[in-house]
């Protein structure tokens, strides 16, 4: 197949000419699909209904160690709820905090208990004149959201194909005390579904941060959301290796349920060295009475174990693994040749990060809207909305059906073709 | 019968005697009685056990409006839990925002934002030399500990019989910018169970803060709380009260189910002006992908409406209110003529608080503990846990069996009854 770029200006207007009578025919027929948020579908939602029958009117809603989930009580979660998301996330449960129903919520709370108490003993961060946070890009639009809205200033790392590029890293960590944090999802990564390499893990493990209060928000939202059972990223555990690195309370690690039984109906935790979980319960004594206990117990009663977790996973998998697949296999065929853009296939995660000819991405996803397909804004996976090239479009392939998504693929590929074609005519006519 | 004051010498050292025996008696039998804290016994949480069989696999799990609730979606509650909750505390749908299990996790937040943001516009607290809160005394301990926590001055206001003295706090408002809140328990308040009189909520409405951005935080936290059908204390319903006196922004209402379902597994909601609103929605799309939405759903389809929360409420009442008064009947009947301290019989709520002699609370919870009654800190319902006339002792009857209940308070008055004579005796040999 020959790419766009050689092609001929006759041989483009042909090809643009073909694309159009099918764009056209597509935004007549009055679709809707959305492929704009990492929502999990009906069909993978209905694994999870089993959880509605676990506990009645006459179970007994005693944890192991006799307490009532019912009453008052339990400040940081349930033990056997800790032991389940500790065995999902490679922690001890001594170094986990049940929460409510979202990390995201978790997140939220530790940037703003480090603006109003700092950390660990350090100067609240709303008493500095300036607080900075690194943020790889392409990443997660609502990680970005909250240190905008705490007026923290966000610095772009490129993300490589290993992670952050960790010399970038190294070097602003080491020398510039107003870096507070950096946001990192590092298994299979929104959007671009990377996993951290091993040096890269080892890398952030050994930062000397010139910030004291530098905390690693390592948010492991996809930790146990493989498409394969024996074709799996590995993740070093980073709490293990900040430890043997001498930096034992530099992360703060992150996980839910969320796409595991409901969305906003899970238990999140945090897991976290002793002397952060110290700071932590200080906050949670004085925030609240405890998290729903009755929750986390429908959870460990409905799961068991990690294993039971382990075989309900497979189960997504098998639904999500056909979409991805089809994506994939789609971008291949239709786009490989031609030089239209760039992908990576995940192994695992809720996304596939498209990487579009530069200053086409606005573009491609306006001209799919306007055929019924709706994708993540263009600009939304970098701080501020800003992707300073213009190229990177996260697409959500959980929530439509395979057939639905099937079309919305189609018209996907139609765009980003058109809009291709037109900027290379462009630059023809320029030079 | 005689007031001890009036007793001689003689008389209190015979009737301190006879204190100390009984009081020896029940050391020795090793009780383990708790009256500390505001929870719900097991007969009450069994009421709402049917709230585990309304969902099953079989449910539709969607609104009225389509709304799948197992998924992602729907940031400030479901249209059917607001109308539910609305009815509870008396204010349009329109007007609440669901939250989370916990309405003090709302307060936290509340304060937390405000801190970090400021309140509509106005200078960030953070940012403030001083910042200060009202608290009416005696009051709830985990109120003050928000307050505290965040640094905030905390001034005492003296409780009447008709709620807050509101000279007092009309002329510290008016003048003092510094002051930006006031902590509220209006109706069955903890610990004394009053209910503000309609003068005092229509003088809250009318309130001519210094602060543009004094807010009344309202914690209707008992307001269908009651112990009597028809012989039910009535509070002038705040919002629209402040709406008529020009003041609409100036109150939050917070609520939640705590003690009407279970504990910890309820819904919480805010209820404030449309202003207001915007300001708290902004927060919640940073904070949060939204709450739990299966929850929210069980206790609309467990309770239905407000007639079947009002039923279910009906029940708790006939579990609560043998305890409440038997009491209320030992008291009077022990130590009303002996004047050895004072206390309100309440139509509502969770507590009852006994006012002491001065300088007797603190001995009086100690010597109860070492008979094994487990009292709620003596100083607790104050800030900084100091009660300046150590006369406040907090008394939660809801808890144990109604057997253990008449052995705590058996104790209880023994302890007080050897406490105030002790004093008087000091007093009696000074003199």
């Amino acid at each position: 197949m020959q790419s766009y770029q050689e092609m001929s200006r006759e041989e483009l207007l042909k090809e643009k000419s073909a694309l159009e009578a099918a764009y056209r025919k597509h935004a007549k027929s009055g679709l809707k699909l959305d492929m704009s948020r990492g929502k999990p579908s009906a069909e993978q939602l209905d694994l999870s209904m089993g959880m509605m029958d676990v506990l009645n009117s006459d179970t007994d809603l005693s944890c192991e160690d006799g307490t009532d989930c019912r009453n008052y009580g339990v400040l940081d979660g349930i033990q056997e709820a800790k032991v389940l998301l500790g065995d999902m996330i490679e922690c001890h449960p001594d170094n986990i905090i049940i929460y409510g129903n979202t990390s995201l919520n978790i997140m939220y709370d530790t940037v703003s208990r480090s603006m109003t108490h700092g950390v660990m003993g350090n100067t609240p961060w709303c008493k500095l004149d300036k607080v900075k946070f690194l943020c790889p890009v392409p990443g997660y639009d609502r990680h970005f959201t909250i240190t905008e809205y705490f007026g923290i200033e966000m610095i772009n790392v490129p993300m490589l194909s290993t992670g952050p590029d960790m010399d970038l890293v190294e070097e602003l960590v080491s020398k510039d005390e107003a870096i507070k944090g950096i946001w990192c999802v590092p298994k299979y990564s929104n959007p671009q579904g990377i996993t951290y390499s091993d040096e890269t893990v080892r890398r952030f493990a050994r930062l000397k941060p010139a910030a004291k209060d530098f905390r690693i928000y390592w948010d492991n939202a996809y930790g146990v959301h493989h498409l394969y059972d024996i074709d799996q990223d590995n993740l070093v555990e980073i709490m293990a290796e900040c430890k043997r690195a001498g930096n034992p309370d530099m992360v703060y690690k992150f996980c839910s349920t969320s796409k595991i039984s409901f969305p906003g109906s899970g238990v999140a935790a945090i897991a976290a060295s002793a002397n952060n979980l110290v700071e932590i319960r200080e906050q949670m004594r004085v925030a609240t009475i405890g998290h729903d206990k009755v929750n986390q117990l429908r959870h460990v009663r409905f799961f068991k174990d990690i294993y039971g977790m382990t075989e309900h996973m497979r189960k997504h998998a098998e639904i999500l693994r056909p979409k991805f697949e089809m994506i994939i296999d789609t971008f291949e065929r239709e786009l490989k040749g031609r030089e239209a853009g760039t992908w990576i296939a995940p192994k695992g995660g809720y996304f596939i990060a498209f990487e579009a000819l530069e200053g086409c991405a606005k573009a491609i996803v306006a001209r799919a809207k306007k055929a019924g397909v709706t994708m993540t804004p263009a600009g939304a996976p970098y701080p501020y909305g800003k992707d300073p090239k213009d190229t990177t479009i996260r697409i959500a392939p959980t929530y439509p059906t395979l057939d639905d998504l099937k079309i919305a693929t189609d018209i996907f590929v139609i765009c980003v073709k058109l809009v291709s074609i037109e900027k290379i005519l462009e630059g023809k006519s320029a030079s």
